[in-house]
């Protein structure tokens, strides 16, 4: 997925594989192998050798271990090292996968490599929970959200954050159903947050890959966003101060990466009814009875379900390169008055005061 | 190469890599991994589990053992033979790589691997040289060409062949330099080859990947011009006894692919051009003394010409979707007068006559 997304706008990719799966796992079933660290190394040593490591971007996704992340770490580190005197030429998004909804599918020590590598990164896109873990915040409003992002922003160095899943519960006065928006932000040089937000409409269908289609499009759209506004040799893509919430170019780039998500996943919602349609008419499902038929027939019924929700993003290429201009998803500042007093003050160290979350409460949220 | 080409032409991919290397070989050095045969079936296993393995169509590439070639098979038959009240539903493009020039670069148990599956495949495209390891014959000129193209039709019982890169010391009359061209052909009901020709401009540098790449966009054009020919429900997509060589879906495929390649690759040498005046500008390469400087420099400058040669194809993707119709590119056939008793009958025991190649004279070639 990421590698097809980049490549369809305009990227040359190095891609280091850190699985090969014969599928993804939301099928519940897959074959195949995770890379071994080692493995990753000595790709990245081979690179290295032929002098084929002059990245401008590095796109990290899932890594199978604590070690695969260290040496990731380890990739974006001497490469930045080795643009020391050239502010700009390379530039670290880091996805931490690591869990959702509260639940973390990755083994424990995963946790803390990540936090430590977090200083290194220049854009990091973890989901709501995942913010949770990095900043220590609970995040149960905008404010708390606000809160998580600063921290991220002060005491981890992070220049760049968008929380590419938000639902919280009480985020409009309607009392309307929990909705799904994004969360971004780019520090001042205060390391204060520019908040901005963009609401997304939800699929009520699990589409496996998403998560690095978002990350894909975001690395293209957001070198684009800043070569426009000329920051491609400013230190971390990070624009002057008086450059507001909505006109950053992470939010510009946020825009452009809704519109074509949204196209692509409606598109496949389609074609998903479609194939449900065929499915019906030829009465694919085992209509055999007893419990081992019926459990036959909800797992063959759930491989069929997931195939039919693979994301249609080959056909539709299009409408990653050419994203309509969609009012719907254009970026809203969001402000949060924050406590003067950080609760988490910068830290050269890199340690994280954590669990300061709970206790606080709600704050006031304004979208214009 | 491959997967990237056949996704920008809308093919959705199920790729199984049979190598993860930091690069290509052509860097003369490399690090990285083949993949076992194990893991291959593995990972076929893994699509077949959750129903993942309905492919229309198989390409094969560099294989690194001659286990990971039979497995490759096993999933080509295994295919065809899920198809088999579907003729046409399935077919097999294998790129049977094994070496160049008179080398072979792989190990000596792939080429009788190769030759025991050809029988399964549906289009092979081999170079000339592979082409004589398959058919046991001798290439000497057109005739000797024919010849081996028509033992891969009737003893192999292989429908389409494509020679990719045909360079005869004595193919014109004006005594030109030998030229490059592909040498194609779908057999008709009899075995007999409908032979077509086109003309590769060749670019004085080496360009990696171009085979894979060919392959990629033959296995997407192929489709295509069988679709426009109503042929994707005929067993093995062969066009009726009454189509000439040149209106062959094949013949129209190559002349895509080839307009395509042409373009992507002049694109290439222009961007080559320009690195190699920056690298001159900056005074690149080491200027020691003595014979290790010498040697040192001499690795760096390979290096250095070969990421310069890397092929410009995910920015000009275009070239790839839109080809253009260049009348350079236009297949012509190739009339050779080949004996009425054929020195090989078919065999259905798959069993090759080898070594006949060396008798057979320069036969008369006409192009019309």
């Amino acid at each position: 997925m990421a590698t097809f997304v980049m490549q369809a706008l305009g990227c040359e990719v190095s891609a280091i594989n850190t699985v090969q799966f014969s599928n993804h796992t939301g099928y519940k079933q897959f074959k195949g192998r995770k890379t071994p660290a080692e493995e990753v190394t000595e790709l990245y040593e081979g690179l290295k050798q032929s002098h084929l490591n002059d990245f401008d971007v590095l796109l990290s996704g899932y890594c199978p271990s604590a070690g695969v992340v260290q040496q990731v770490g380890k990739i974006a580190r001497e490469t930045r090292f080795a643009s020391t005197t050239k502010p700009g030429a390379f530039f670290w998004v880091l996805d931490p996968v690591m869990g959702d909804e509260g639940k973390i599918y990755v083994s424990e020590e995963v946790v803390p490599a990540y936090k430590s590598l977090l200083r290194d990164a220049d854009l990091i896109l973890p989901n709501q929970f995942e913010a949770e873990l990095l900043s220590g915040v609970t995040i149960t409003d905008f404010k708390s959200l606000a809160e998580a992002i600063r921290v991220l922003h002060r005491s981890h160095r992070v220049p760049h954050i968008i929380i590419t899943s938000v639902r919280l519960p009480h985020d409009t006065e309607q009392g309307d159903e929990p909705e799904l928006s994004i969360v971004g932000s780019t520090a001042d040089s205060d390391f204060n947050p520019r908040l901005f937000r963009l609401k997304v409409p939800a699929f009520p269908v699990f589409f496996s890959g998403t998560g690095d289609m978002f990350a894909a499009l975001i690395v293209a759209r957001l070198r684009e966003a800043c070569l426009a506004a000329d920051l491609l040799t400013t230190a971390h893509w990070q624009s002057p101060d008086d450059v507001a919430a909505t006109e950053l170019p992470l939010a510009k780039a946020a825009e452009k990466v809704l519109a074509s998500m949204h196209l692509v996943l409606k598109k496949t919602m389609d074609s998903r009814q479609e194939e449900l349609e065929k499915m019906t008419r030829a009465q694919e499902f085992n209509t055999g009875i007893g419990e081992e038929a019926d459990k036959d027939n909800e797992r063959e019924k759930h491989l069929r379900l997931t195939k039919a929700a693979e994301v249609r993003v080959v056909r539709n290429w299009k409408d990653l390169v050419y994203p309509p201009d969609i009012e719907a998803f254009k970026a809203h500042a969001v402000n949060v008055e924050l406590d003067a007093n950080l609760p988490i003050e910068p830290d050269e160290l890199g340690v994280v005061n954590m669990g300061t979350g709970h206790e606080i409460g709600q704050g006031a949220v304004h979208q214009t």
